[in-house]
Formats: structure tokens, C-alpha cells, sequence
């Protein structure tokens, strides 16, 4: 087995008992508390990722590195976030990579803004905008965790007045009127960017989609995903019996230059 | 509006009609073909993205530069490729990012391979693993075409007897039978590092899992995404009648370091 | 194995070859063509149902009495059926049996008519409207093809304008401004009677609730079915890779006597 | 508006406040407790269906008749029950109705049982086998609730020893091995009648299928539904969060005559 890496004094690490529990905790002073027991904060430090560490009633956890996904799913939130599911799509579907620049409007818990910054640091950038100074705070908290923030820049202002950022290749919109930035999300946009929206409604969507057929989009799609648990064990294999019915539906579209 | 990047020598491009009627073309000498009338492939040269292009017959069509998707889904292929939705929930929930190391066993089309080099860039890289010649030379033409070779080492080797890389952060295993590498990936994972599969049948999935937890994986978690596309128009939307059933279910774990 | 019943004159047979070749086939004089070869339709009289019968191409085609579904999915349509697993909701969720009298506005192609006569018959009786007249004589001609023409009363009118019936257990609406006839179903239906509105689109859907909070309805309750199909061999079991995405969201709800 | 039928003593009657609270209740003495209040259950007597009632804290609560999915989703059970969405795919899929003979081989709470029993009244019949005694008292007082014991007959029995009944019209399967019982269903089923089964698990669905082309059953196909629901609210329509994601494959197949 190889050696994982080492664990280090302010780092996250993920404590794993089972796929219900699991936590997320800072080494450094003090302890962890569950209601398997307790965990010194500072015995983490050191360990190899991957090890197990044992709590004061002697349950073994694993000591694993969180993933974007566990951050996200972790983090501190107010708002519905969006989903690893969703979040991937959209990498996939922008094709977003290191060094490209993204313009998302609809901060919220700052789940997206994590997902999408992992993936263009340490060049590219995420300027996101939010009007509620308590969602911005708490997105920067989350994305802090991950260290992130250099990638990240935060604008407590309202981009239906207009943006700054121009030539970017992305734009991820995640509030509850997006046909309202179409026209601030055109100008901002490369020739050909692509133009993400996120909705939960069908009304919303709907809307949304004739302002980007008027704004002159192309190649506007509409897709909603389906998450479903499979409890795999030998000879009694089958899908898990509840599973979340609904997150949002995601809009994708591409600009393009407008015609003398 | 923005300008575009220019379009130069060389680069693939996205002509767009409709979302059922769209080509990749690479600009250079020659034309290329349509049933809406043919495009001179060197007139396109020195555009910005974005811009429209007329074809021999009158009809316009939008130049786009390709996103990962286009690229993946207008791929060469003899096999059954992993779906955006699908890769993309293997770059969120294993955290993949600039400078992570992967491996990749079952190289196929290259459709993941493409994908998940996207991100690792500049600094990472995918070490992918294919036993048949023809499906590991396809795999090199499709990434090539994103200039992404540099970022992808092809081994025409099977798995099964061993791999040479140590440390990776991520396995993806797209075979037959997974189960039969569990032990391979396992040496080649950092401690606690992330395993994906990849099973087309409820088979493959349960015995990959049986095998999993057999070898001290935890965090073992198997899902399915069901896609469904919206047909979004001002009083009459509704979800597509068609859509995609199935491709792969995916598998997730977690490495474990093991106890003395 | 017991024997199955005699195939009479007259009778409709399904022809089945393979799941995705099946035939009905009413016996009588003439051949049945198909494209493995011919069947001649008189051969079939006095065989048990279950029995092989032979092509004159030599191959073997099982004789099957057809199901409600066989009629309905062979029927004779011009529009958007209402599909087996919709009307079979509508069915238990409607607790429809034997002597229930039932309203539908909005024939069609006359699926869910054939569907509820099979289960009301003999002494409940469908009432059915439609305004096209070419639908309806469609409709009567695929209901009468199982024999279920006396338990169904056929209106060449439009319910908007009021219907004749009261006191009905159940309504049905499969017309596209299903809130129109609102208020006429509310006249018909029992205290307590069951509504059912078949929409294909969320607009519909949408607005159709909204009418029947305004009329004091309650248990109102819209859902949508997906299908999916299963593959299974030993071994290889999996989800087949197209489906059915969408055919149309169902609305239940109660009536409710007015408050003096 | 109607008139609805008048409430007997004896009667069960259900109480609704909204989706997540309703009750089901029998008319008689004594008095039916909610948190919302107490109704006098003496007081239902003689009302019309779709009439308010009003707690003693002055709540007000529609009385509905039940219908087959209010009295199966409200029965007692201890067992998983065939959902609504399930009993309805196999009523259409089978085409149940008036004066067919059904064998049904797992009583289990007798949800699915109650569904078909309604169906087939008065003339045909459904004839339930069951080992576990427990479980058969219990569907026999979940089916004597709608009064529908003298369309059922109930075997404390093992299907696999044998079954009395021939010539059914339809078998339905609910245990944990149904393979085992694919010889005595085809003695019993009509030539070419129809087979279901109905099994949780992938493996046993897969071992199902293999045994009933073993046994030349034709036409097999397995299905599973997923039901979402829809929450329509002007301006804000969208798929509930929480949905059930699997209930039962349902497996349907015609039995053959032997060739000799």
C-alpha cells in the first residue's frame, strides 16, 4: 500500500465511521466530539491520510481527505445548494479547466463557486455576485476551507446593474429572475461563451429560455438529472428505496456576435 | 458584445445549425460538407467565436468553439463511452483538479480520459491503460484533437498484471471485470485516495462492491444518473419523450491504510 | 398445462414473434402477412390460446389472447394515447371496479376509455365526450374491437358547453384547457367524487390546479410515472438504454359539497 | 352540486385535513382522535360524502369515501406492499377485469390483493396463498375493511407444494424465491395466460426471468415505474424534493402450450 499523505496542523480531514457518519474536522487544538466518542484534534496531526484513528470508545474511524464533494456537502449553508451531479454537469457541458475565467451571478452558499474554482486555479478565476452580504460571508468561509479564495473574487453588489468582468469564458447564473442578466451575461461573455442557468422551478426555466432565444443564444438546452443510490450486496442487490426527487434544472446555452 | 477569441489554423471548431444538426471542422484547406450546403474550411480562419458563417446554400450557421462535450460526444468510438453526466459527477465527487494524478484502467475511447485531462492541467497527469490496440490508438486521435497528449500517458498493458504508477490520487476502472484490479489499484492509490467504477450491468456493480469491501475499502457508494432533457417554450413546456434509460452505473470508494 | 380457451370466428389473436413483433390479428377469411412469412387467419379458429401456429416461411408464432394493453398499444390512434402505467394509476388511485360511472372529457384515440370499461363493466358505464368527430368514430372503433362498446355512451359534443350525467364517480379530463371544465365536472361528480386530469405539459398541469383550488377541490395531487425497462440475463442484467421520458403528468383531487 | 351517497353505520370514511393528515375511520361509536381535535364518530352517520365535519377544537375535515389506495396505503401492514403505481401497471399489463380468476402466490399484507379483488368482483375471484399465518390474518382483515372477503379465498398454504386452482387468467408471484414456484403456475395459468412477479432485488428479478424461458414462457418483460411527484403553485412549479426511488420490478410473461 502506498503512503498517503501526511496530515498537517490546520488541515481538513474527514472522519469516516459509515456513509451516514461522517464529519468534517480541523486538527489543531481541542477535540472532536460524536456520539461515538471523542477525537484529540491534534493525534491527527502527522497521521497519513487513510489511517484509522480510534475515538475514547475505542470505534475505529478512517482519517480520509475530503473531496470537493465532502466540502460542499459539509459545508455551511442557508441556501439550497447545488448538487455534486449538477455541479459536474456543468464542468463537463462548459468544458471549464485551469486558466479559464467564470462570471457566476447567484453566489448563495458558495457550493458552485468551490466545485468550479477547484477546477481553474491556479490561472483561471471565479468572480461571483451576490446581494446579501450574509451569503457572501458564509460562501467565503466555505471556500476558505479548501483554500480556494485566491481564486475567488467576491462582489457584494447586484449584477443586474452591470458586471466588470468582460471575455469571460463561463457564466453561471443561479438566481431566482436570471432572464434579468441575460443582457449584463451577453456583454460579459466571450463570442460563443457558455451561459449556465440554474433553476428550480419550471416556471423560471421557462422564462429564462425565451430571454436567452430573444437575446440571440444558441444551442440553448434544458436538462434536469436524476440521482439514484444502488444498495449493492451479494444476491441482494437493488435500488435504494428513497432518493432525492428534485434539485434544480439546469439551462445551458451559447452566445453569439451579433450580425451588421 | 465581446470579442471572440480568433479562430486559427488548425483548431477544431463547432458549426452549429440546431441542436440536432452540428459539426466538428477543422479549419484548414478543403471544405467541409453538410446537407445544408457546404463551408470553405480556410474562410473560417480569423474569425472570432461566436461569429455566423454561410454556407454554399444560403444558410447560416454559428461558428463555436468546442466545449469538452462536443469534443467527447462527436468522438470516434467503438465502445460504449462514459457520458458527460457521468464524468462529470467523477470530477466533483473524487475532487479532481490541476496537478492530481490519475489512473485509469480501460482507456476505451478515451471519452473520461479526455475529461478528466481537462482538469489535471498542466501539472497532472492521467496514466490510462488499454489492452486492445486499436481502442488505445483511437483514444490518442480523440485527445489529441484537444491537445491534451501531453497530459495523458498511454500504456497498451493490461492492468491486471500490474501497474507501474504509485501514489495516484484517483483510479478510474472501465473493464469488463473490475474486481479482478481491486488488489492493483489499491497498491497504486495514495492512502485514502479515491476508486471509481464504471459497470454497464447490475453484476458487474455487485461483485466490484463484494470485492471493494473485501479489500478495505470504505465510503463505498454505487449511484446511477437518469438525464432528462426539457423542451422549454412559453406555455408549453414539458420534458422530452425520449431519453436515455441507462449507461453505467458508478461506483466510489475510499482507500484505507492498512492496520498491523 | 391446463388447457387454454378455444379461439372462436371473429376473435382478435396477438401474432407473437418477439417482443418487438407482435401482431393483432382478428380471425376470419384472408392471410395475415407479416414479414416472416404468412398466416392464414381461418387456421386459427378452434386452437387453444397459447398454442404455436406456423408461418408459411416455416416460422413459429405463439397465438396469445391480447391484454387491454395489446389492444391498446395496437390501437388505431391519431393522438398521444394515455399510456398502460398511467392509466393504471388512475385505475387504483380512483378505486375504479366493477359498476363505477365514469365521466371522461377528451376521448382521443379512446386508450383510457377501453382501459376503465374493462374494469366498470357490466353495470357501470362510461360516458365519453369529444368534439372531433373522425376521433370518436376512431375511439368506437378500437373499443369495439374488444367487445366493450356497451359499457361506453359515445358524445359528440363539447363538455364545455355542460355534460348530462350526475352523480358520477369519476371524471376524467384529457382535453388541452382541462380548466375550462372545471365547474362542469364539479356539477357531475358525487360528493367526494374523484377528479383526474391528464396534461402533457406543466403549463397545463400548472393552471389546471390552480382552477381546481379555486372550485374547492382538495387531495389535489399532481405525479408523473417514468417507465424503465429491465434487461435480464444471467450475468448481464441491466437497464435498457432508451426510455419513454415524459407522457403526461396526472392530477388527482376530491370534490367537496359547498358550506351553506 | 351532486348529491353524494349518504354515510352508514359501519362505514369507513376518510377524514382529510390536507395530504400529509388524513385518517381513515369507522363510522360507529365512540369517538376518533386527532391532534387537530376529536370527531364523535356517530356524528359521519347519515352525512353525504364531501361533506366538512368539525373537530372539537374547530378544525374543519372533509369526509371522503376511501378509495382502494386510500384503504392500501392506510391498511395494516408488516410487510413492503405492492404500491399503487405497481398494482395498476399489472391490472392493464394483465387486463384484469370483472369475472377473472386470479391465483396470487404471497398474500403478504394484501395490498395487491385488494387491488384485484376489486376488479374482478362479483363474478371472479382471486385465490391467495400464503405461508405465514400472521401475515394472512392481516390481509384478511385489510380486505374484510372494504368488504371484499367474498371475492377471496385464503390458503395457509406453500404455493410450492402445489396449488388446487387451473385455468387461472392471471398469476401474480410476490415471494422471495418465485422461481421456485414457475412450474405450478404454468400448471395452473390458461393456456397463454399471464405470469407477474413482483421482486425487490436485481438478482431475484434476473433469476426469475432465467427460469421462465426455461419453463417457455414468452413475451417477458421487466419493468420498474418511479413515481415523482409534481407540487403546482402558480408561478413556482416544480418536482417534489423527496421521492421513492424503487418499490418492485415487476416482471410480466404469457405462458405456451407444449409442443408435442
Amino acid at each position: 500500500v502506498a503512503l498517503g499523505d501526511r496530515i498537517k496542523l490546520g488541515d481538513y480531514v474527514l472522519l469516516y465511521l459509515d456513509l451516514e457518519r461522517r464529519w468534517l474536522a480541523q486538527v489543531g487544538e481541542g477535540s472532536f466530539h460524536t456520539h461515538v466518542g471523542v477525537v484529540a484534534l491534534e493525534a491527527l496531526e502527522g497521521l497519513e491520510y487513510g489511517s484509522p484513528i480510534y475515538t475514547s470508545l475505542g470505534r475505529r474511524l478512517w482519517v480520509l481527505k475530503p473531496t470537493v464533494e465532502d466540502f460542499v456537502m459539509k459545508s455551511e449553508r442557508r441556501t439550497q445548494i447545488v448538487y455534486p451531479k449538477d455541479g459536474g454537469l456543468i464542468l463537463v457541458k462548459a468544458g471549464l479547466g485551469p486558466g479559464d475565467r467564470v462570471l457566476e451571478i447567484g453566489t448563495g452558499s458558495g457550493a458552485l463557486t468551490t466545485i468550479m474554482a477547484n477546477v481553474v486555479r491556479p490561472d483561471g478565476h471565479i468572480y461571483t455576485y451576490e446581494v446579501r452580504r450574509e451569503f457572501l460571508e458564509m460562501a467565503r468561509r466555505n471556500i476558505a476551507r479548501l483554500g480556494l479564495e485566491p481564486y475567488v473574487t467576491f462582489h457584494l453588489s447586484d449584477a443586474k446593474a452591470g458586471v466588470e468582468e468582460r471575455d469571460v469564458d463561463l457564466c453561471v447564473v443561479d438566481i431566482g429572475d436570471p432572464w434579468e442578466v441575460v443582457g449584463v451575461v451577453r456583454k460579459a461573455l466571450k463570442g460563443g461563451g457558455v451561459f449556465v442557468g440554474v433553476t428550480p422551478t419550471v416556471n423560471q426555466l421557462e422564462r429564462l429560455v425565451e430571454a436567452l432565444r430573444s437575446a440571440g443564444f444558441v444551442a440553448i438546452e434544458s436538462v434536469e438529472l436524476l440521482a439514484r443510490k444502488l444498495e449493492a450486496r451479494a444476491g441482494r442487490t437493488r435500488p435504494a428505496t428513497r432518493m432525492i426527487g428534485h434539485t434544480a434544472y439546469l439551462t445551458f446555452a451559447r452566445s453569439t456576435l451579433e450580425e451588421e
